[in-house]
């Protein structure tokens, strides 16, 4: 850090991603990648952009944004698309939460809400999961403050019903409720559908697990329009062409191939279906998950001992150091080789 | 706006992109785009990537970072990517503007300097130019503060030599100074060369002018490793993905292919020589441009009736309402054709 670093940032810890190592080739089960390549549409039209990035893409994503809202079933104004579905969060914190507002979420969820805060410099409260890592809805209710809610979870993979989430935000329309969705399409009931009834309401989207685009960088934001027009003013407040012409062309590509989609998601559900079972034949402890990724712990070794473990047979996942799940293991639902090597190697280790 | 928004943001007044219509085609000299396709490798090099884009990009963007460090002759860790260089200048505007050190830039420069400062809640001085549009050297070193200046500035053109930057950075080097090199490639000198010498220095340039990428997203910042240190801090508290896989090839590819971009380059300042000429000949003032476009005024016609007319006859320029220069357009170079249509239509216009 150099000595002219506002001091306004002096305990501010940045988000850590997943390892992306290069010096072999790993199976990536760690930072819940598709294992799909994106749709061929969406190849054909990013290609078909790229010789036009001499030219600034719409601020709008007019295209893009219509193609979006049509899928979902709501209005051009109700969608703002960002550079992944980390940049519409944090839009939402710069929108929502200030010395009045606090921003509110788990103890155990998407690590990148508390950088968020402290980048921002509001005040935040983590409010613990219950014992068995459910959410809890009561207390989160109690709070004040701008809401924000990973459903499903990460890295639990829990997830709230569409009654839970109406109960929560529905408990007190003066405050701003974010659903993050990323992990929504692999079985989870989204919160879209209740954008037009509730003013209060946030979801956000990404198209880098279902839709095969993490390296393309698409996420985006539905809500009611006043929302999004907050989150539109922010955005042309700091960055007007935020979505490039490429990714944009793969945006539009990727919705409209809904077959694949589907397709893909199906295979990933199936695929999780066939690793939580083979764990469990382990004896392994396996959180019921609607992601593309499971949350596993063995009574036979510590989680960070399978993490390295694995790593030393190239195969990485995700262990966190936090005490309360450092005897987990995040590990994200590949293709069916994959998956089969994982358990083949779990095997190996555990001794069965 | 909503009722929920942050009064924080209440005086915000987002920035104004150019005009970006879609009702008719037009020449577009309004943006300040490349009139030249991307280099056809930089093509190559994104289209290779698209179908990539399933995996997440290198969060330290390493094989684009490395080529731009080769090519400007520093090291790796002095230079950061970003999704154009909008993103490097924001997190200048985190990193070192706070109650303590308000930023400083000139009234009439990059329109976007002020939005950050707003968005960011940091106060700001604007710095008059002088008469005949220079920047006033002196008043800029006397202020305390963070130095923002566009270098060649916007909308003027004009360029301060690298003796007249040097002399502002060293006159007080517990501050920092920002010099945005956006149209430096198109005459002017950079000021990268002195990032070694200087601690306090930041250079930030862009690839979408003079490498035909401006809806590709690209940017970057070169400086003292340190001051990179900071600003990688703050991307990975952002958005440690920022910069996408397509565009990270494409950037690789443009830098690569150095005789397309210095080719490309001479083609746009003949264009500006001969478009200087040629408004001469019709009694234009313009302003001495060492950037891709040229700022303009006439005595026979008001800025906006000849932005008006133009536009009417499918050529699109850039017009400020600011008062002090609501007299002028800023016209951006573009090939040959356009300039001789644009040169052809404004003798219509004015009657000769």
């Amino acid at each position: 850090m150099s000595k002219f670093f506002s001091s306004k940032y002096k305990n501010l810890t940045p988000y850590t991603p997943g390892e992306q190592p290069k010096e072999r080739e790993y199976i990536k089960l760690n930072t819940n990648e598709s294992p799909f390549p994106p749709s061929p549409l969406a190849i054909k039209m990013a290609n078909q952009e790229s010789e036009k990035v001499y030219l600034y893409s719409d601020p709008n994503s007019t295209v893009l944004t219509n193609t979006v809202a049509e899928y979902y079933g709501v209005k051009p104004e109700q969608v703002i698309m960002t550079n992944g579905s980390d940049e519409v969060l944090n839009f939402a914190f710069m929108a929502y939460c200030d010395n009045q507002n606090k921003a509110v979420f788990a103890d155990i969820t998407y690590g990148f809400y508390k950088v968020f805060a402290e980048i921002n410099n509001v005040p935040y409260k983590e409010i613990p999961l219950k014992d068995d890592f459910s959410l809890d809805i009561d207390a989160f209710i109690k709070e004040d403050g701008t809401l924000f809610i990973a459903n499903p979870n990460a890295p639990t993979g829990i997830c709230l019903s569409l009654l839970e989430i109406e109960k929560i935000v529905s408990s007190n329309t003066q405050r701003i409720v974010v659903i993050d969705e990323a992990y929504i399409d692999f079985g989870g009931q989204s919160a879209v559908k209740l954008v037009d009834k509730y003013d209060n309401l946030l979801v956000t989207q990404t198209f880098s697990k279902s839709r095969s685009m993490a390296g393309a960088r698409l996420g985006f934001g539905i809500a009611n329009a006043k929302l999004i027009f907050d989150l539109v003013n922010i955005k042309y407040s700091l960055n007007p062409y935020n979505v490039n012409r490429m990714t944009s062309g793969a945006g539009i590509g990727a919705i409209k191939d809904d077959k694949y989609f589907k397709d893909n998601i199906n295979k990933i559900i199936q695929n999780r279906e066939y690793t939580v079972c083979e764990l469990e034949k382990l004896g392994f402890t396996v959180i019921d998950s609607k992601a593309n990724f499971v949350f596993v712990k063995s009574d036979k070794i510590s989680g960070k001992d399978l993490y390295l473990k694995l790593k030393e047979m190239g195969i990485l996942v995700r262990h966190f150091e936090k005490p309360r799940i450092k005897d987990f293991n995040r590990i994200t639902i590949g293709d069916k080789n994959q998956m089969v090597s994982l358990i083949n190697q779990i095997k190996n280790i555990i001794g069965e």
